[in-house]
């Protein structure tokens, strides 16, 4: 193994070279939104995010108890992502020695809150000082199918959850002194990035139904992310851009809208690909669930957006990169 | 919930509160060195911990490749002290901008060293930019029978695997600029710091005999730990001094060596307690593993050393405190 530089996709492929897995209990290892592993009949999937103050969040945008929830729900995400439903979390907590008391109990009232409404127990977990705060939780879920990122197909549909960009804009707004109570919109656009919603039930949905041949959870952005389906899946894809979702509240704010849909990330929405023959199914749960189709994976390896004219662009991937 | 002071075993104690359990399935959440899952008739046992550079190791003194093992071993300590066999791990790495690749390179094939030597998997994780270096490590095992903290009963016999003191003798020849390769008394002490070894070998043997009553690993010193078990198993305990194993480099090497040997942290060896009517089980075993009897459970609630002289005197914990 050599490491030339330090971008994190090749950390991540150095590790991902030298950990092949002999166990054949494990369903899929480094490189999905989780892990998996097969015991008996049941299949335990595995995920554990970092969250370190002044990279992934500040204190000063972030209050404490949005914060906790914000932690465990992009764990649950990609718990989401994979098909499962989350059981059980982890919490790694490193904390400055004078950090005040108020923060530290409203951090713990927004984890249980967030842990409450998913039905997730906290079991266990290590606390240490630390000069930022660190943020490092484990979530433990079960599915029965699994949906990697790998099984997408040529032909196959393309579709996401919810709405895009809206995290985006609202760390934009943080930066820029908006706070929540400034107007309907704002505070849309605020929640939206402050405590995203984890897709769990959407997921186990789709999964029940076994539909999706391909899934992820929008963490970095779409470019980044449907990257991430197309290079494991071996095909490419093309994206029409009037079908980006896009809320009525980015719409009026935003006027690089349709940028921030495509590259904005942390919307922790549910990207997927349906073979076409099963996109019937998806009415049923488009009654209950805001579900978009904006496009198809195609066999050529790139990523194209149609504008509304018939424009064909390649679309390079500008989401967050920590390297 | 009401937190007053950020002491560590407060605000660990607020989080029990804040998270009791109604699962029937959890066996041992918050509070042990490990959290225990059972499903089917499996035990899943969950452990994690944070290491935050310049609060639990500096670079100039950790090797990468040691310090990859370390953040893996320490936690499949803990899955040891809970009588345990590590299978599969998850790491967060936190990473500074400006690391070395060489640095990275040696991490990962340390890593990989001790994951094989255990049998241990690395199946996921999460990397991200970081200004210290963050090393969250989760470590998933099974068990048959799980060895908590709180089966000690008074009457019971104390042992402790390996020897005491070593790790913090270690880390103060570090702090005084000694470095391995000056003779086999300081490689020796040096290496019990750098690199230790997590005693998951004995811990499996123990609980296949089903014979610790209590058991815990030692990460933070014996008064601390051996602390943990009289309070989950609610008795006391006394410690003959003439019978804690020291080593014959800390020997020559520290004066203060029972001191070391009672409240020096990292020595990662496992204390347990053991019925007398069991001790004769332990025979076999100790053709194989260092083990000491140093004392035994008491019903009185608090911990006593015993000098040669008989003399009686109650041990405070003064372990490592991170707050």
């Amino acid at each position: 193994m050599k490491i030339s530089s330090l971008n994190e996709k090749e950390i991540i492929s150095a590790i991902r070279d030298s950990f092949v897995s002999s166990k054949k209990s494990l369903i899929q290892g480094i490189g999905d939104d989780a892990a998996v592993v097969r015991i008996g009949k049941r299949n335990f999937i595995y995920t554990k995010d970092l969250l370190i103050q002044d990279v992934h969040f500040k204190i000063s945008f972030h209050p404490p108890h949005l914060l906790a929830r914000k932690s465990l729900n992009i764990n649950l995400s990609d718990v989401a992502a994979m098909g499962g439903v989350p059981s059980y979390a982890l919490l790694g907590l490193g904390l400055p020695k004078k950090i005040d008391s108020q923060w530290v109990e409203d951090f713990i009232n927004g984890l249980k809150s967030a842990a409450q409404e998913e039905g997730v127990n906290l079991i266990g977990g290590d606390i240490s000082r630390s000069k930022k705060i660190t943020l490092s939780v484990t979530v433990i879920g079960e599915g029965d199918s699994i949906i990697t990122r790998s099984g997408g197909a040529p032909g196959d549909n393309l579709c996401v959850s919810g709405t895009l960009g809206d995290a985006k804009e609202g760390l934009l707004l943080l930066q820029r002194k908006h706070r929540m109570g400034e107007g309907r919109e704002i505070d849309f656009i605020l929640k939206r990035f402050l405590d995203p919603f984890p897709q769990v039930s959407l997921g186990r949905e789709l999964s029940r139904r076994n539909m999706p041949s391909s899934m992820v959870d929008l963490s970095d952005g779409i470019s980044v992310d449907l990257g991430h389906i197309c290079e494991e899946s071996g095909c490419g894809a093309l994206i029409y851009k009037n079908k980006l979702p896009i809320s009525w509240a980015l719409r009026s704010l935003q006027k690089k809208c349709f940028d921030f849909a495509l590259h904005g990330g942390e919307d922790y929405q549910l990207l997927f690909s349906i073979p076409k023959e099963k996109m019937g199914h998806l009415s049923e749960l488009r009654k209950i669930y805001p579900i978009s189709t904006i496009g198809e994976l195609i066999s050529e390896k790139k990523i194209y957006v149609i504008d509304p004219q018939g424009r064909k662009k390649e679309l390079k991937s500008k989401g967050y990169r920590h390297f």
